[in-house]
């Protein structure tokens, strides 16, 4: 079966999920966003990208952001970065504070809040513009200059941050923030405001599944091994507590973000993005994770 | 470079490692072992196996016999085992009880301890003789007839197992547990409790990594997708607290145990079998963890 | 006001909650117990005992045994016993294994259930026969010979006292236990299954209460101060996570079992001792807490 | 013994124990303390004031600061205050995030941290001007109008204050602190800054010692019953985690401060007011929490 006739066929076995699950709605911005977007785009190595739906239509990307910024951090501190942010699954929901105090501070892994926070921190001591060096790369990555960051999402995400605040604070009392705790909390809602289409995603991520070509864009290198290792993360903790679920359900390593967006890829195969608002109670988009089980099912390619 | 080479490079490269960490000794059968053995069996699907070292002798394979009894439990119960056992990493220690409690007699996944005794549980209801049924399966997987269990190592555990005994009664108070608490940690020790050497490991996983064959052994059968969802749940929970770390350094779907086991799978290329029996504190064998890193980072051939 | 009358205003205020609670269910022998039974008896120092309704019936006193149990071991252990046991409150429910995981097998206080199977173990180490020992002691207190275990309460609460089996054996694990774990079961639920009615308990911790009398039963001794050491830590882990309450509402140190007893002192004032089988979501009897509220109302004489 | 010659005694037993602990040392203010302060008053209900020491010398009250709050806060919201604090022990360290998390944003009393926040934030909404009405509060009941905040201790600790930001930004996120977030860290600080002697310290708690007199200062008022559920409180949660050791080395209701302060009661005997900079692993005087063992010893007078 061709990728187009299998997008087609995706599209159509998601159908019936269509009404399943709920809009973030923590912030207004998030909230007035259509529920019944749906769109895939799926960019293979050597033969180009397939896309169905709304797979035009940019969206927050929310934590998949967290992927680009922790290839950055890995690319500037190379192994070093791991003596401040762990890289096991959390096993807890996404935002707990608990594992945090009883780990002093080193937050379980680069997805999880509270680690973003540590690698948004890294990237600040680095750059003297971080939030334009992390537009650039992901800009570079994706071959796009026009996607942006919505600076009134990332605004109203601040002001209702309560959660994330107290978890960078948590941080900055273990010593594991350098910077200023609003600084940090600011770039970190930016790069989580940053807005793409299903299309660049794809794109963006391809560099991640096709790990025989060389890495640099915008400045940001990573060896061969360093993208595997990124595969890795992504494959153990990119679905907070539903990482087993997804590997189970699904056996590629992604990322996904409250916004609705799952990014995946499959190792010198293709990139996939997918879009899709409505999220289960872990904040998993709903038809995101039925169409990568269901391509997964249908082409019975997978990791594993 | 070919598999005969590369066995012997990693042979050599581990060596520096060869007095680091501490063998098992919370019970004498397993203090007893001669920590310097070193072994290592490579079974490819098309091109017969390749081994070094001390992969003829037999060894406690302790935790890797999860990986067997949870593929008996999925063939009977199918999707419906995960009513009772969840998929997740579990984010804390192989032997948390903390865990346990929080999510009312869940157990995170079934290779954590609890997990393992649901299993074990699981088995006790579906055969007459469990212990036997589970010894002819492993039998027919790795195609040897003479493989035993150790009753005395088996019956030398549970008599200071406290702490199992604790997770099996609270799973009991939590219902999860329908047998008799002694009755399942017997059969949980005495399947821990299995000797298998590194040829017969490998043979064994091979079933695991080579999923275009049908699953068939004495009577126990998985589907492809089955197979594949197996090792998912290896790569997502196979190295209790480490389990990031393994597949961020190997990239490979396995199993530890602490009798210092490992058996790992490359999908449709090979099984692998390490034994070196100091372990790290993590409970994992420092030297076979480090043989498998080796072999990924020699071959370039990861998941990832 | 005199004694008689506070009580048979206190008879009459509590009857609003009389069909409020619920008989604690776990054991088929408490379960049958008559859920409308109310007693009260109060023994004052200096002016003999005051009683009403169904003050001569006894019930399972339970928990409110563990502090026999604790004078006896005080008496032997002196202060080297909070080496193997807290003395603060738990802070959550009674029966939770977390807190005892987390502190490495030392339990909170003596009044949760961990605490008291630690007091148990070293009843067992320190007397040949620790049941007839304890038994004579409180007969002692209370002046009746022929108060009695209730072995077939014993027993059938070991029988499914899975949740206090993982606890002792986590204790075991620990080294804080040294008997055997069965042993120390036996025992614990042998004291807790002992039957007195509301004079014979209010008679018994008249001790308690009177601290200005040599405490001296059955060979059991303690000095003032420990008597006065015994009421605190009443007051602070009495009542299971319901302490702060108790001490709130009531102002007594006291000890509440799941029986529907509660056991009270106002020190060099009175002793009393209430029952009323109906418990609210704590396990603490809903009418036995009015009535003491009512009490210290009343009465203006709490310890504050 | 008269109260005088008692004071002496005391003064000669603490002795040994003048270089144990350390001086808190988290913000330079407290460090700069002279650590070999000491000083007690003890404030009877019908016989004046007795004092030895450093009496007369003002020191920061810290946590000693949340008994006033406390009262207020009872004054204003009666009983409806509980639906937003509790009354339990708490159990843990005094500033752990785990339980209220687990809580979900309802702080176990309002002794620690985050239970003092929230009331903080229920006199902010009570009052125009909260950190001048909580002056005149205590003013009045310490019966001296120069009593002071030192506004540059309540900056200095705000700057450092990391893991109390992390407090109240989670109490905001389950909406239990109506007001900003820097408002409620502004005031709370502003009240732990409150400088003192022990006359001054002794003569406050007086009102809470002796219940038979009218409690009504600056338009504050508490009926007797809620004055003895305010002693109440302190005894089963104003030592932090060592609760259960004060209550069973000492046997009064109590509160201590980081600043080295405690002030405690006898209720309708005494109040007494012990200051010693050295604090032991807990964040309690040494020498004061010695001071009142010793007291209680000598006096034989205690709550039990």
């Amino acid at each position: 079966m061709d990728y187009k006739t299998i997008l087609e066929n995706i599209h159509a076995s998601v159908q019936p999920y269509s009404c399943v699950g709920k809009v973030a709605d923590y912030i207004p911005e998030l909230a007035k966003v259509n529920p019944d977007k749906f769109g895939i785009c799926l960019n293979t190595i050597d033969d180009g990208d397939y896309s169905i739906g709304d797979s035009g239509e940019r969206f927050s990307i929310q934590s998949i952001s967290k992927v680009f910024a922790l290839a950055m951090a890995l690319s500037i501190k190379g192994e070093a970065l791991w003596s401040r942010v762990g890289k096991e699954p959390s096993g807890t929901a996404f935002n707990s504070l608990v594992q945090l105090e009883v780990e002093h501070g080193i937050p379980r892994n680069p997805f999880i809040n509270a680690g973003a926070m540590v690698v948004a921190d890294i990237l600040l001591t680095s750059f003297d513009n971080s939030a334009e060096r992390y537009l650039e790369f992901v800009r570079a990555l994706c071959g796009k200059d026009d996607i942006c960051y919505n600076e009134q999402v990332a605004r109203s995400e601040r002001e209702t941050a309560y959660l994330n605040a107290a978890i960078a604070n948590l941080l900055k009392y273990h010593k594991n923030i350098d910077c200023d705790v609003e600084e940090v909390l600011r770039l970190y809602f930016l790069t989580c405001s940053l807005e793409m289409n299903c299309h660049e995603l794809a794109r963006a991520f391809l560099a991640f599944a096709n790990h025989a070509e060389p890495f640099s864009y915008a400045g940001i290198e990573l060896t061969r091994s360093q993208i595997k290792r990124m595969n890795a993360i992504m494959q153990t903790c990119g679905f907070y507590d539903e990482a087993g679920e997804f590997s189970y359900l699904v056996g590629l390593p992604g990322k996904s973000g409250v916004g609705g967006g799952i990014a995946a890829i499959c190792p010198m195969r293709y990139s996939v993005a997918v879009w899709s608002p409505r999220l289960n109670s872990k904040g998993n988009s709903v038809m995101g994770m039925k169409a990568l089980e269901e391509l997964t099912t249908i082409t019975s390619e997978s990791i594993f």
